[in-house]
């Protein structure tokens, strides 16, 4: 079974009519409501050689990830992250050093970000798993998937493709790739989660997701959740620099990278267009570029526009089989 | 390393100084303080092969356990579990039908104890595991293993030994054992997290800690943590009815798996004397029993008194090797 269906299925069993769960299942993070602010959880694991291959991944490199990928799901809905919880699975092999230089990798972006890991656990396993847990504040409205409305500006925060090109030069040419193209092998080694970047948009988004997926997973997301038409512009679609150098080697095409690689970690907002002059301000003082790659419209379904002309843009991004 | 080594390590490395952490590693559940309330959080995973066996745990009562290892650390800090997030790891051949069998046992225990799952991840994996989260509300003094007083006496909820003894039978004798021994297997497969017991003990107790590794590895972490001396008495130690018929057939001994079998995910609490007889009352009330196995002195290390003279009680409790 397909990961999103499975999920799907399983929302199905779970769905919360609790009041004190304001967002459940379905969104980039749960949000509920305690005797104070309400909350953001999120958990996501990374496991060996289904996410990470240490190869090529340094210890720290790992640790860094594991936070990062979550913090990237608290950046998506607006939030603050708080406190960090680590659950360690650990097949025999590996070694007291290689743990405390992945929990240093971990702890300097938790640093970075003012994130406290304040537990965790420690088990025996076959494989090494990193399952790491993120409590945050919400911020006063937390930006959903499904605010987007006919109008908004599809955004993103940079560059796409370079984690995917990375992954895939990592995994031709191994640590080789970071002499190769070390901006592409450090992407997918160490994405950044872009909470300055969501702290800064705070008010102009109508809807977020982190690119975790692909945009175009990403996108149908969205449309989904909104109940809308994402119409995305080829041309406006930011490659990384690097990637068609890379993709040219390796005899792949850069903008697919770019659609469907993933691990960009960067945000995808719905943003009204009397808002976006001062957003892209914003994100230029923190020396990014917030870049307009398309708009929303109403109707259903996700559309790439090449030519001039629309083609549907399929949902092939990376997901788990089952 | 041996696990406890290893989590001595990893705390030295972490140590969090922010005044919003109240209690970090080193205990039952972390402790926090966002805008409202304290919370509590905490997070365990059961790896196949490591902590259960498909060969005689359902997917029902794998999810069940999933949970309720992590209900009953919230229980050993006398809080309230609101929230859970749960992450599986998935191999092959794990069927849609034996995840929804996992999810239905663990929403069970649930809705019993109104905890709301708000989200989660699924990830391929070479192995199955289930790592859940739990985030609760702390009571106003959270209980801690370090408020043990020389004078207070040293009881628990429940027999000991079952789910230990449970384990063995079902490794001996597969499904079979859930014939043979119903109650035993039932403790192993199923353990109930005790939560009304850790309400009822409110502002009675001075130290708790849940019974996870055994008796006589959590009178260690009692004693470590409160500095002071445990002393247990064995003629006290309350072995599950069961537990000797059991162990005959297998050459086992049942004050071992009472001391060392772990599982139980009964509370050792420490009580002044003079609160001893109301809590005695409240557990009988809710169709439990509170047995005082020992007391706490003044001094260091664990000791069991056997024939009236004391010996030191080693922490041989279940613990990982790294």
């Amino acid at each position: 079974m397909e990961e999103f269906k499975l999920i799907a299925k399983l929302e199905s069993l779970i769905k919360s009519r609790s009041k004190d769960v304001l967002v459940s299942i379905g969104d980039d993070t749960a949000v509920v409501k305690g005797s104070g602010a309400p909350l953001l959880c999120t958990v996501d694991s990374l496991v060996e050689n289904v996410h990470f291959d240490l190869r090529y991944f340094s210890a720290a490199d790992l640790g860094h990830k594991a936070l990062a990928v979550n913090l990237s799901d608290i950046a998506a809905m607006g939030g603050k992250p708080r406190w960090a919880l680590v659950s360690l699975g650990l097949r025999k092999g590996v070694r007291t050093e290689f743990l405390m230089e992945m929990y240093r990798g971990l702890l300097a972006l938790a640093l970075k970000h003012r994130v406290e890991v304040v537990g965790g656990n420690v088990s025996r396993a076959n494989e090494l798993f990193v399952d790491v847990t993120v409590i945050g504040e919400a911020p006063k409205r937390p930006v959903l998937r499904r605010g987007a409305k006919a109008g908004d500006l599809l955004a993103v925060t940079g560059f796409l493709g370079g984690a995917a090109g990375g992954l895939h030069g990592l995994q031709k040419w191994g640590k080789r790739c970071a002499t190769l193209f070390p901006e592409l092998a450090g992407l997918q080694t160490r994405p950044e989660p872009r909470l300055a970047e969501s702290d800064a948009l705070q008010g102009s988004m109508n809807a977020c997701i982190d690119i975790s997926d692909g945009l175009a997973s990403e996108l149908h997301h969205i449309a989904k959740a909104s109940r809308v038409k994402c119409v995305v512009d080829s041309e406006w679609i930011p490659l990384h620099p690097k990637l068609k150098e890379l993709a040219r080697k390796l005899d792949l095409r850069a903008m697919d990278l770019a659609l469907y690689g993933g691990e960009d970690y960067h945000l995808l907002a719905a943003i009204p267009p009397k808002k976006l002059r001062a957003a892209q301000k914003k994100i230029r003082a923190l020396g990014g570029n917030l870049v307009v790659v398309g708009e929303v419209a109403s109707g259903r379904g996700v559309f790439v526009r090449r030519g001039g002309r629309l083609h549907q843009l399929r949902a092939l991004g990376h997901r788990h089989q089952f």
